[in-house]
C-alpha cells in the first residue's frame, strides 16, 4: 500500500510517500513552498498543482492528513485552513480515499504516548524509515509521521476515514 | 462588467451575478448548499463544481468575495476557511480576476457607513437592484452586496485586487 502523508500548511506543506510492501518503506519526502510575495489565489494555486504532480507521480493508495489543531493566533489559522480546503480537494480528485488523524493519535501511534515531545516523534521517524537523518523541515518528518501513523492503525481505525 | 459576488461559507454560500451594462443590473442570484452528512472532501467537491457552473454559465469578467471576520468558535472559523481556501481556488482557475472586500468596506459602500446594520444592507441591496423582496438567505443578500460593493468602488480602490 502506497501512503501519501501530508502535514497541511500555507507558506510550507510536508509531504512523505511510504509503501508498505517495501521492506525500508520510505519512497520519498519533501516539501510544497508558496512564496510569501505571491497573492493568495496563486499559492492556492501551486499547492494545488504541487499536488496533481504528487498524485501523478507516486498514485498513492490512500492520504493520511493531520487535523488542524488551534492556533492562538487566528490570521493564521485562516491562512492555514483555506490551504487545507485546497488540499483536501486535492486529496479528494486525485486519490479519494482519504485519512485524518489528530496530532495526538500520531504520537501515540510513533512513540506509544499522545503527549510525546516533538522530538521523539522525529526520532521514531528517522528509525522507523531507517534513515541517515531526521528529515527537514519539521513539516515533512511530520508528514511521515502520519503517513507511518496510518500504516500502523488504520486497520483498526476505520473512524478516521472521512 | 459582468461581477459574480461571493459571500464564502461551508454549509451556505451565497453567490450573485450583476452586469453593470443592464440598469437594473441583477442577473442571477442564489445560494449553494452542502448537506450536513456528507464529508468534508465531498462537500469542498460539491463547492468547486457548483462555483464552476456558475462560472461556465455567467462567465463573470471578475469575482468580488467578502474577506473573512473573525469567529468566536474555531471550529467553525476552521471550516469556514477550509472552505474559502477552494472557492478562492475556484474564482482563480476559472476567472482569475479576484476582488476582496471588508464587511466594512461592503457596509460603507451600500449605505455611507461602515457600522450600518446588516438590515439597512438588505435594504439597499433590493433597492439599488429594484427587487420585489430582500433575497433569501441572507447569504445571497450578502454575495449581491459585495458585488455591488465592486461595480461602485472598484475605479478608485484597486487596493482590493488579490
Amino acid at each position: 500500500m502506497v501512503i501519501l502523508g501530508i502535514d497541511p500548511g500555507y507558506a510550507i506543506i510536508g509531504y512523505g510517500i511510504i509503501d508498505t510492501s517495501k521492506s525500508n518503506m520510505v519512497v520519498d519526502y519533501g516539501a510544497i513552498t508558496t512564496p510569501k510575495d505571491n497573492s493568495l489565489p496563486v499559492r492556492l494555486e501551486a499547492i494545488d498543482a504541487s499536488l496533481k504532480f504528487l498524485f501523478d507521480k507516486y498514485k498513492p493508495d490512500v492520504v493520511a492528513i493531520e487535523e488542524l489543531f488551534y492556533f492562538k493566533n487566528q490570521k493564521t489559522i485562516i491562512q492555514v485552513a483555506q490551504a487545507r480546503g485546497v488540499i483536501v480537494l486535492a486529496c479528494q480528485k486525485y486519490c479519494g480515499n482519504i485519512y485524518e488523524y489528530t496530532p495526538l493519535q500520531i504520537k501515540q501511534a510513533l512513540t506509544g504516548q499522545g503527549r510525546a515531545e516533538k522530538a521523539q516523534v522525529q526520532y521514531m521517524v528517522k528509525a522507523i524509515l531507517n534513515l541517515n537523518e531526521i528529515p527537514k523541515p519539521d513539516d515533512t518528518a511530520d508528514a511521515l509521521a502520519v503517513a507511518i501513523c496510518h500504516s500502523q492503525t488504520s486497520p483498526s481505525l476505520n473512524q478516521n476515514k472521512v
